[in-house]
């Protein structure tokens, strides 16, 4: 029978792992899932598709143009694209059931058609927390998201990461004070100190036609230098007397205090007067992290306060804080720069390599191992020893055991360390205990 | 500000779970991953949309008409409906990177706008094992493949359920000896006796315009009794020579002996003549999965074997053996007879409750048992005690801890269980004992 073959292929900006791509991606999010859960978060999972309404209901933005939309019978349809609507759906639906605070964490896939491009991805998998807090929210949860930062890239087996903070209020009263009213273009630009230098700051500030006492104190501040410490110090001798300015004060000292109490190394952290975050969605604390040594990658896990989570759902007033780390992207970054490890290579424990007519003893043998949580597999199909001793090889399992006419005749089992090469005939009992 | 509110609700045919019930599915799913990967099973995951070309590669069927399918750019898009199409796509796509037998896992969403009704989902997640061999694949796979269903389903937490095991190949004989070509309608019929009973069986073999000879032997077929040694001899004594149905029950007895020597017990399996199964894929073992107490559910975990996994993507030949498990659904259905039994009601192992002024030697605490593993959570907002408890029993979470100046002075920790009431003033050792 003669068929048509169609390419096997997929489509750009997707990313499909090898297995053992996949066994180093799954060991990342597990980590991540262990330590939401060691805070307190709760699993919920949304639909991947949504009425249009609904995940539009904000509208407008870049974000729309990026939306997989289409028709099912008379139902216009969006596919989500990112977890945070979807979050404020939820909680304005379910809002009766829930416990507030409510700290949910939410892993899954989320969809953008933008333009494809190396590192960008139309598919990617993002690892959100959330507290959202019925009508307040104290300022003591937005210190403890940096320990849940901090001991989630730490079990990720990162140690030079920092992970700044700002705060918005700080920004927006500094900004009133200078008689700023709209700060948009001023927070974009200084935002970008990082990547573009001073001098190309003080040249986009100028072209937004503020004068030089202005673009001066500017700079000043986003220069204010030293400790975290010093650095609230410098911000309490500016002499801002306005509402917004203090309050935002008064909350980045308090985080600034109780940050340190929930156990994060001053290494860690920093205070960073030029992170601003998306522009209209956050109000108070914000979060970036970069991995000291790889500044170009960019904010590996970013989030902060918000006042009002799900305003377009329902007029209950849900203030909260977050964060999300973009696992996709930062898994591809990660391994283009050779920095991913593994704390296994293979998910298989042991093999189990039968000879000729022994299989029923292999089988039991296997049945044993899996009976004690071991990962087992049996080679099963019919061949030469170095066929089936080169399968355990390409596939990075740690140990063989073979089971021959000896071996059953003595009761014992032949395992070998795939690695060593070295062999020992073991009884049951402490093959048990060397797999373990 | 008055907005307008859009109200938040999902669309129908798609589950979404508050976070007690999420939790449950969650242990559901992470135990059948345990379980795949204890047998050896290597993970992947795929891009849920995928070019509408590809994925329909092979056409036509009810199937087709549930896609869902959408245009972006002037691409031809459409979302997976299973994860079979995609694990062939994938194994003729990265052929040369796999190793072979290639035992792969996959737990995932799979979509189909089928009509929406009770306990049907548009969007449900399927779990999904194979094994694919390269040009051939040993039959005692087909005999491991129950011990799987076995073992998951026990630890799910299930003792009384059937795993019901055919061979098409025996059918197909059986037809042929009988002069029926074409046995697809037959096949569809005797698929529905345990529904619609032995009378109506008859009566729609008759409508088919079979003799009564034929109908006889028909129904002596599929009526064939006893242990699984016994039905084999009654098999065996139909006297049926041609060569496929000779092949067909030397495989279904090889299966029979192996799966015994995999350890599933008599009880929870048997071979059942009237299993046929999807009538175009399955070419040999097929298996379905019964709840023993609760037959109206259905088929909890059905599969078989393939000659041919992916010949609309290579001509390479690609034999293969699987299971699939609708978590969805069967949640759905374990939840609705209410035989879902939890592990945990809650993910969180004990809450911090500090006193006022308390706070910082809370936090310390806290730290201390995340450190250890402990899921721990603080109450963080201001309020009465009464509140702070009501919270924790409302979460189900079984351990608090209360932090007061009483407690700090003598370095002791008040842990009450939150089921008994009782209370104990232990040391950080003791405390950490009693979580552990």
């Amino acid at each position: 029978m003669s068929k048509n073959i169609v390419k096997p292929s997929i489509l750009s900006g997707f990313m499909e792992l090898i297995p053992s791509e996949q066994i180093l991606f799954n060991q990342m999010l597990d980590t991540i899932r262990e330590n939401y859960e060691r805070f307190g978060f709760l699993p919920i999972d949304t639909p991947v598709i949504e009425k249009a309404e609904v995940l539009l209901a904000k509208g407008g933005g870049e974000t729309e143009k990026q939306i997989y939309r289409f028709e099912k019978g008379n139902t216009e349809l969006a596919l989500r694209f990112d977890l945070t609507v979807p979050l404020a759906r939820y909680v304005a639906q379910h809002f009766s059931e829930l416990t507030f605070p409510f700290r949910r964490y939410h892993i899954g896939k989320v969809y953008r058609g933008e333009r494809s491009q190396k590192g960008r991805f139309r598919e990617f998998y993002q690892c959100d927390i959330d507290i959202i807090g019925n009508e307040t929210l104290d300022i003591i949860n937005d210190a403890e998201i940096p320990s849940i930062i901090y001991s989630t890239f730490k079990d990720l087996g990162f140690n030079s990461f920092t992970i700044k903070i700002n705060n918005r209020k700080v920004l927006k009263g500094f900004f009133k004070w200078l008689g700023i009213e709209d700060s948009t273009e001023v927070l974009r630009t200084i935002d970008k100190l990082d990547k573009i230098g001073l001098d190309k700051v003080k040249l986009e500030l100028e072209e937004q036609n503020l004068d030089k006492g202005t673009i001066d104190k500017i700079v000043e501040f986003i220069q204010i230098k030293g400790s975290n410490e010093e650095k609230l110090h410098s911000l309490k001798s500016l002499g801002i007397e306005n509402g917004i300015f203090k309050e935002g004060l008064e909350e980045l000292t308090s985080v600034n205090h109780y940050v340190k109490a929930f156990g994060v190394p001053e290494n860690n952290y920093s205070i960073d007067l030029t992170i601003a975050r998306g522009l209209d969605y956050y109000t108070g604390t914000v979060y970036e992290t970069f991995l000291d040594d790889y500044p170009d990658i960019g904010s590996i896990c970013s989030g902060g306060r918000y006042d009002d989570l799900a305003g377009f759902y329902t007029r209950q007033k849900l203030p909260g804080v977050g964060i999300s780390i973009g696992l996709t992207r930062l898994f591809y970054q990660l391994n283009e720069a050779e920095l991913i490890k593994a704390k296994d290579n293979s998910l298989i424990k042991v093999i189990i390599i039968p000879m000729e007519d022994c299989l029923d003893e292999a089988i039991e043998t296997a049945s044993v191992l899996r009976n004690k949580g071991i990962n087992t597999q049996i080679y099963l199909e019919k061949g030469k020893m170095g066929k089936k001793f080169g399968f355990a090889d390409k596939l990075d399992i740690s140990y063989s055991i073979i089971i021959g006419p000896d071996e059953i005749k003595k009761s014992k089992y032949a395992l070998r360390n795939m690695k060593t090469g070295e062999q020992n005939l073991l009884s049951m009992e402490e093959l048990l205990t060397s797999l373990k």
